[in-house]
C-alpha cells in the first residue's frame, strides 16, 4: 500500500520542560518538510478530579485514529497519588513493546564508544500489573504477572526488529534461576520464537540479567537487540542511555497493534523549566524512529545526519552535555544544518 | 569482651571451579599465620535423592556453631530443578544483609577509575520469596513480598556499615512509582531509619533503580553505599562489579544473627574447571570481610595489600584479567609478597 501523503500525529507536549522540547521538534519538522499536521492534547494532572480520568477518550481515540502519537515527559508520583500517566497509556493503547536504541554518539563524550543496543522491553504486565495489596499490616504483596501472549508477542517483535533492521543478534534477558515459572515462561516463549525464526539468520541467546547488567558496563559491543520483561527492560534501557550520555539523548517508541506512541523518557527537569535550557534530542530523535514508521526515511535521514553533525562538531550543545546553549540556538543550528546537507 | 585466639570456619568449596580457589584461600590464610581451622562440607549436587534436603543439618549447624562460613560458588539450574543452593542458605541462615564493596583496582584495566561503593542488599524475601503458580495455563504470578522488619533490618544494616566504615552517604534504592505499595513500603522504612541516624553525620538518598542504573554507568563517585530490595541489589551489584573487573574480584559478605557468611559469587566456570586458571580473588576478598568481622584486621590488611600490590603489577594474573598465570602462580605470588610487605 501507498504511503499516505500527508500524517496527523497526536502530540502530547508533557509536563515540565515537555512543551519547550516539543516546539523545538515540531519547528525541525516544519523546516524538513514533513508532511504532519500535530492534533495536541494537553493533559492537565493538577486540574483534574478525583476518580476523574486524566487522560481523556478523545485523547487517547485521537491517537487510535491516527495511528501515531508523539509525548513528551509526565511527571509520575512516587508511593502515593495516582497511577502513572505514561503507564496509563501504555495499558489504554495496548502498547505492547517498547523499544529502545542506544547509539554511541560521536562527539558526545563518554567512556564508550562502540556502543549499539536496542533493548526491547515487555510493556504491559510483568512487575507493573498494578496488582498490589496489604497483607497485613508491614507486610506487602506485589504481583509479578507473565504471560505466554504478551511474552510471544514482545519476542516475536524483537525478531522482526533484528531483520527489517539487519542486527545480528537477539538475547532473551531473564531470572529463570529464581522466578523459575514466571520468567521461565517468558524464556520458553522466547526459544519458541527463536525456533521459528531460526532460518532468518538471526542468533539467538539467553542470558540472566544480572550477567547483562554486568556485560554491558564491561563490553558492550558484545550485546545487540536485547528483549526483557517489563521492570528489566525499564532498568536495562536506562543503564545503556547512561553508556551513550544519558536519557536526554536516548529515543524511545511504544508499538501497539495499529499504532505506534514515540515518547521522550527522561524526566520532567523541573529545575530548568521555562529556561529555554532544555535537551530536546531523545524527543526528537524518537520522533524519527516514528517517521520511519510513516516510511518517511529520505526526512529522518536529514534530521538525523544533522543533529549528529551538529553533535560531533560540539559547537552548539545544551548544558546537560556539557554545552552552554539554549534549547533555541541548538534547534536553529540543526535547521541550518539540514539546509546545508539538503 | 576479647577475640577468641582461634576460630573454626566452616568451608563450603562448591563446585566447579571451587576446590580450587578455595585451596588457593587456605595456603594464603596459613602462610599469614590467620588462626582458623577449617571445618570442610562437601555439597553434592549429583548425590542428592528426590525430596533430600541438599545441605544436611551438619553443615547449617556447623555454620551457626562456628558463627563464620566460607562459600565457593554453586551452580543454579535455570528455569526447572531445585531450588538455589546459594538461596537455601541464605534462608536457612537467616542471613538479612548482603554487602558487596566494589572499589577500582590500580592496575586492573577497567573504564573507571574513581569506583568506589557498597551494595547492601535484603536478602531474604522480595522477588525472591520463592511464591509462584501457575494461574491458568499460559498466565503465570510471581509474588514479590516485603515487609516492614526485613526492609526495617537491611536499611539499619546499611546505616551502621556506613558509620563503621566511614562512608559519607547511604542511597536508597527503589521503584516506589510503580510499586507504590511494596517498594513505598521498603522506601518508608529507609526514611524511618534515615532520621533515626540524622545525628550520625551519614547524608541520606533515594534514587529510582533505573536512574541508579544510569547514573552507576555515567558518573559512579555520586553514589556511595546504597541499600535495596533483594533483585535490585542482584542486578546493581553484577553491575558495580562490572564497572572494576568482573565478579572474579568482588568480595560479597552474608549478614546474619550470630552468623556471617562470604561467599564467591561468580559462577562455577565449567569451562576451566581442574586447569588451574580460576582467579581466587572473588573467594580470597570475601574472606578478608570475613577476617575483619573477626577482629583479625592486621592479618587482612597485610593480605589485601599484597593482592592489590599483586595486581597493580599486573605481572602474575590470571586469564579473566587479561594475564596468562596459573591459579598456583598467583597464589604463589601473594604469599611472597606478603613476606615482602610483612
Ligand atoms: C515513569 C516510569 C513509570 C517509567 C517506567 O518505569 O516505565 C519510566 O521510567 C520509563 O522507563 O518509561
Ligand atoms: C545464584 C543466584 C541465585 C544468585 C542470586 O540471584 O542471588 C547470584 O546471582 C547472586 O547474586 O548471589
Amino acid at each position: 500500500a501507498a504511503a499516505p501523503s500527508q500524517y496527523t500525529v497526536t502530540l502530547f507536549p508533557g509536563d515540565g520542560i515537555g512543551p519547550e522540547i516539543a516546539e523545538s521538534v515540531k519547528r525541525i519538522f516544519n523546516a524538513a518538510d514533513v508532511p504532519i499536521t500535530w492534533d495536541t492534547h494537553i493533559i492537565d494532572v493538577h486540574a483534574a478530579k478525583p476518580g476523574e480520568d486524566l487522560i481523556s477518550k478523545e485523547a487517547l481515540d485521537s491517537v487510535r485514529r491516527n495511528g501515531f502519537g508523539l509525548k513528551g515527559p509526565m511527571a509520575t508520583p512516587i508511593g502515593k497519588g495516582h497511577r502513572s500517566l505514561n503507564l496509563t497509556l501504555r495499558k489504554e493503547l495496548g502498547l505492547y513493546a517498547n523499544v529502545r536504541p542506544c547509539v554511541s554518539i560521536p562527539g558526545v563524550d563518554t567512556l564508550y564508544h562502540d556502543v549499539d543496543v536496542v533493548t526491547v522491553r515487555e510493556n504491559t504486565e510483568g512487575e507493573y500489573s498494578g496488582l498490589e495489596h496489604v497483607v497485613f499490616p508491614g507486610v506487602v504483596e506485589s504481583l509479578k504477572v507473565i504471560t505466554r501472549d504478551a511474552s510471544m508477542r514482545v519476542c516475536e517483535y524483537a525478531f522482526e526488529y533484528a531483520i527489517q533492521n539487519n542486527r545480528k543478534r537477539v538475547t532473551a534477558v531473564h531470572k529463570a534461576s529464581v522466578m523459575k515459572l514466571s520468567d521461565g515462561l517468558f524464556l520458553e516463549c522466547a526459544n519458541e520464537v527463536a525456533e521459528r525464526h531460526k532460518d532468518s539468520g538471526i542468533e539467538f541467546q539467553t542470558l540472566l540479567i544480572d550477567n547483562a547488567a554486568s556485560l554491558l558496563v564491561s563490553n558492550p559491543a558484545l550485546l545487540d537487540v536485547m528483549v526483557m520483561p517489563n521492570l528489566y527492560g525499564d532498568i536495562i534501557s536506562d543503564l545503556c542511555a547512561g553508556l551513550i550520555g544519558g536519557l536526554g539523548l536516548t529515543p524511545s517508541g511504544n508499538m501497539g497493534t495499529g499504532c505506534m506512541l514515540a515518547e521522550a523518557v527522561h524526566g520532567t527537569a523541573p529545575d530548568i523549566v521555562g529556561q529555554n535550557r532544555a535537551n530536546p534530542t531523545a524527543l526528537l530523535m524518537s520522533a524519527l524512529m516514528m517517521l520511519r514508521h510513516m516510511q518517511l526515511r529520505p526526512q529522518a535521514q536529514l534530521i538525523e545526519r544533522s543533529v549528529y553533525t551538529v553533535l560531533q562538531e560540539g559547537v552548539v550543545r545544551t548544558g546537560d552535555i556539557g554545552g552552554t546553549s539554549t534549547t533555541t540556538e541548538y534547534t536553529d543550528a540543526i535547521i541550518r544544518k539540514m539546509d546545508q546537507l539538503r
